[in-house]
């Protein structure tokens, strides 16, 4: 969005019209029941949708949805998630599931119990290159196309092994690009083919809950990953590296699959 | 927590023990309600808790709660928050307040209608002068202890509007950092002082909403404010500065109260 900007700088102060990047919430419906109400960058609405539905475990995957349907947009845009015949969702999963939905506020518990029922332990591969792994953040930014704009966007990228670029999403909470690009890549194949996913900021524990149940083997990041992070993917097997800077990068677990 | 590392660089391959920023679930229960299930870096439990529910709108003020006591630490460390006598709080006000408790996720019209319910318009005042912003950054970062340690930890920071140091913390969360800032200068002034809220990376809608909440009339980040963000503050009389770096910052709304 454009907005007027007052401009303090060494050389004086002036009002210039500036680039802010867009948040606006949107509310995911399904069978009548809100799931979410998130805090976004409009734009890829269906991907998000399909993908948060993805990573926070509520359906198994996208042939588990028909379609994600605008049907409103009073003060926020409304999208119903419709369900592919014979799919069924449990309410009290549901219930639980939106809790764990929030980015970096409320999760807890029930989440890591949730992500142990819901992310199994991941297979071994692929074998990434350590010049691969550096080439990632340049690559990624290369692809963001708002980051020059308001300076402030997160971004996701997913790569093939070999560092092929399968697709980059960008939005103001960093989980929601993640789910952009999950829910993107799912629709052209399930499950996702191993894959390295790239992201612009630190990595917590969500962002690895997020990846596993998605069955992604290796997560990077910018910035470093929490202590739970690291023990969470430790646990289900994943790779996670981060303080990905130049030609140097931590591997908190996993490092089987650096060569 | 320290951890073991496989460090990548130019000069080869080394394991070493590094520190990576805590991350663990913590529980709030209110009368026997769960209100939020945080992740959070431990420490200071008791002004995270007692700040979540004023900049939630939970409750008024530290003077609703009487005490904020350990009651578990099964998988995560639990607290109740104890109403001081005769306050009362409505569930379905809660039930809200919950959804809209998360970081940069789960959110929406629900607290967009909410925080216009909970803060009102900011009083006029204080005037800053422009070099005391610029000092904020690198006076906040002087005043954190775990940054250095694991280069992954958000903070916020309280000042006067002449630039004393109200208060600093530190949390995963970008959020949990401003909760405990203002759970801890609630207990020995409230009102909160006419303050200038300096925190370490954007300023999201939440962010501004929280900020409001509590009665700051100044926030700054060292990253950009989104639209909505800016949107709020304008419409609260609040002002909001980001890419506040060197001798220079933006200036979204409020600038008023810049000199």
């Amino acid at each position: 969005m454009k907005r007027r900007v007052v401009r303090y700088g060494p050389e004086g102060v002036e009002v210039v019209e500036d680039v802010l990047v867009d948040e606006a919430p949107v509310e995911f419906v399904l069978g009548k029941v809100p799931i979410a109400v998130l805090m976004r960058t409009p734009g890829h609405d269906g991907e998000l949708g399909l993908g948060f539905a993805i990573t926070e475990g509520i359906v198994l995957g996208p042939h588990e949805v028909d379609g994600v349907i605008h049907t409103g947009s009073d003060s926020g845009d409304r999208y119903d998630l419709v369900l592919a015949q014979g799919v069924e969702v449990d309410p009290e999963q549901f219930r639980r599931n939106l809790f764990t939905s929030s980015s970096c506020g409320v999760c807890g518990k029930a989440s890591i119990d949730a992500v142990r029922v819901a992310a199994r332990h991941l297979p071994e591969g692929p074998i990434v290159q350590r010049s691969v792994i550096s080439s990632l953040p340049e690559r990624m930014r290369s692809a963001q196309t708002e980051f020059a704009k308001s300076g402030s966007i997160h971004a996701a990228a997913g790569f093939t092994a070999d560092g092929r670029l399968l697709g980059a999403f960008e939005d103001v909470g960093r989980h929601n690009a993640v789910d952009k690009l999950v829910g993107h890549l799912a629709t052209a194949e399930w499950p996702l083919p191993p894959m390295v996913l790239m992201v612009s900021g630190r990595i917590s524990f969500e962002m690895v809950q997020k990846a596993a149940v998605a069955g992604i083997p290796i997560i990077c990041g910018v910035s470093g990953a929490s202590s739970l992070a690291a023990e969470l993917g430790d646990e289900l097997g994943m790779t996670v590296a981060g303080f990905v800077r130049g030609d140097r990068f931590n591997v908190y677990t996993g490092e089987g699959r650096i060569s």
